[in-house]
């Protein structure tokens, strides 16, 4: 559990699309943003208040989250002197950093002299149980892609908050380092020990209350070969009431594999629909995201509207156009 | 890769079945087992020459495999004795146990003095790659089960002895800890990280002879929930050209899961298929595997028949009957 809120460390990000992890944070808990803190040439901007270490802490941020992508792989000496100074100012350290913090020595040790914490939200923290099958209150949904990277994470926080601003009972479930870090918890499902990944889901979506949904993130595709193995855990672990199924359809073909092409939304249906009943039998699909950033509105809105005729579901674009309806949809379950 | 032969150390074993892991080694690699040491008291007996340390060493023998489960989570004082003389008389040690070797510091500090490796292979020794999805050269039989424990690696290991028989090119690919100790390498497949688990796969069962097989073995079902996904890791990493189903007809629930009923052969089938066609559009289902242990004679023949007929494949319990109509029905692929 990393401790709210945070100054979101910029850096020396050299475009806008590095700080993607601070943007999130911005766009989706600007509760836990306090300020931003950017370095000499960045070229990222939030429209946080720009603040140092000090006017930060008096504003209240107990943590520093590294918002922005790392140049050549490397924690930069410019960057640590900052780091090494926050750790003296009092704030812990978040990261989803590929180099750990915990591995750079000056910080492990900064850190344990100043008694302040360094989370490496790619890492795992607790020692997860293997999963148990035994089926649990409250309600869960699941967003499912027919690939990697088209919109499973932005679907969860759009659903999230529309059950909030509607006064519903609803929890985001942050199963990658972006999502962690943006709520504070969660699993880093894709460094969890294959034994224990579907416990892990298990354990991130326990017993609630019955009118409670959890909006699971989801991660890779059961047709992705590198990463479906992850997605079988969610489905499994997940015990999912609802499916969303997510898309971009103008992708040629699955991420990072050019000899596959991307399953058909029904085939991604009739697959997700068959494995998540085994752990449970109600389970419903219940609508359909697509992600249509390279299409016109146009083009997206005559795409949705054909995938809502051909599958007999709500079809949205969450960015255009909101999750309202998805979130109608869950009332039916 | 751990070195051959060995000298499968039984300890003091309570009774047969806590030295099953020496007896695959007896059973499937009887070449690889120079005798056996046993302590005072053990009640096992694989029918090898006892041996003392020095008459094994002087037999060949290169590294001491502990065939045998330890009682009370613990590696006892009596068998310490045994495993420091080993090193010191020039074993390698190589264990499957959930302590590891390696944690114990006596141990470590003499295999380190004397040169020799300690090999604990519940833990990956390998950086694995994330999973490509090229197809690979060669073909591949995974062994796909309704529940765990249905006699998956028998009958990878029952149709990798019967091609060595009929001089045909075949490799057992071990997943887990039994199977890596029979073979002396392969993969831990339940202890790589998420992320790595397809592609440890690729890794196991790289490009090979057009007319070469990988019998790979399988692991969990792809209807269990605590394992299903390091099963589909080997459904979509292993790019398998056939599938056998396995079985175990006479369990009332999954394992481990009282409020899960095992699935039918053709929703096994059907699941399996769609998914591996996934990584290989030509992968086809050739035959089924029914573990027959719990039924006599007469029914299991007609169990056998029965599903046979049913399901328009042969059907075989491979330790009654062998695996000849297993690797018959290969040749069509």
């Amino acid at each position: 559990m990393i401790e709210t809120p945070y100054l979101l460390f910029l850096g020396d990000a050299p475009d806008p699309l590095a700080a993607k992890v601070a943007q999130g944070i911005r766009d989706w808990r600007p509760d836990h943003a306090v300020g931003q803190y950017r370095m000499e040439g960045c070229k990222a901007d939030l429209g946080l208040a720009d603040m140092s270490l000090a006017e930060a802490k008096a504003a209240g941020a107990r943590t520093l989250v590294i918002g922005v992508a790392n140049r050549g792989g490397i924690i930069s000496p410019a960057w640590k002197k900052v780091l090494v100074a926050a750790l003296e100012e009092g704030f812990d350290l978040a990261s989803g950093l590929h180099n750990l913090l915990r591995d750079e020595p000056d910080l492990a040790a900064v850190a344990t002299a100043c008694g302040r914490q360094l989370h490496d939200v790619r890492v795992p923290s607790v020692k997860y149980p293997i999963a148990s099958g035994v089926p649990r209150s409250g309600k869960r949904c699941l967003a499912v892609g027919t690939d990697c990277s088209v919109g499973k994470m932005y679907t969860a926080l759009a659903m999230d908050s529309e059950m909030k601003v509607r006064g519903l009972k609803s929890s985001f479930r942050a199963t990658g380092q972006t999502g962690i870090l943006i709520t504070g918890d969660g699993v880093p499902l894709d460094a969890v020990v294959a034994d224990f990944m579907a416990g892990s889901v298990e354990w991130l979506t326990p017993d609630n209350d019955a009118d409670h949904w959890d909006m699971i993130e989801g991660q890779g595709s059961l047709f992705h070969v590198s990463y479906s193995g992850v997605t079988m855990a969610l489905v499994h672990g997940g015990q999912p009431d609802a499916l969303i199924l997510c898309d971009e359809p103008t992708r040629p073909h699955m991420r990072g594999l050019p000899g596959y092409k991307l399953p058909s939304l029904e085939d991604l249906r009739d697959v997700a629909l068959t494995l998540a009943r085994v752990a449970n039998p109600a389970c419903q699909v219940i609508g359909i995201s697509v992600n249509t950033q390279h299409m016109t509105e146009e083009q997206a809105l005559a795409h949705l509207a054909e995938v809502e005729a051909r599958m007999g579901l709500p079809a949205v674009d969450p960015f255009r156009q909101g999750a309202g309806r998805l979130v109608d949809a869950l009332s039916a379950v």
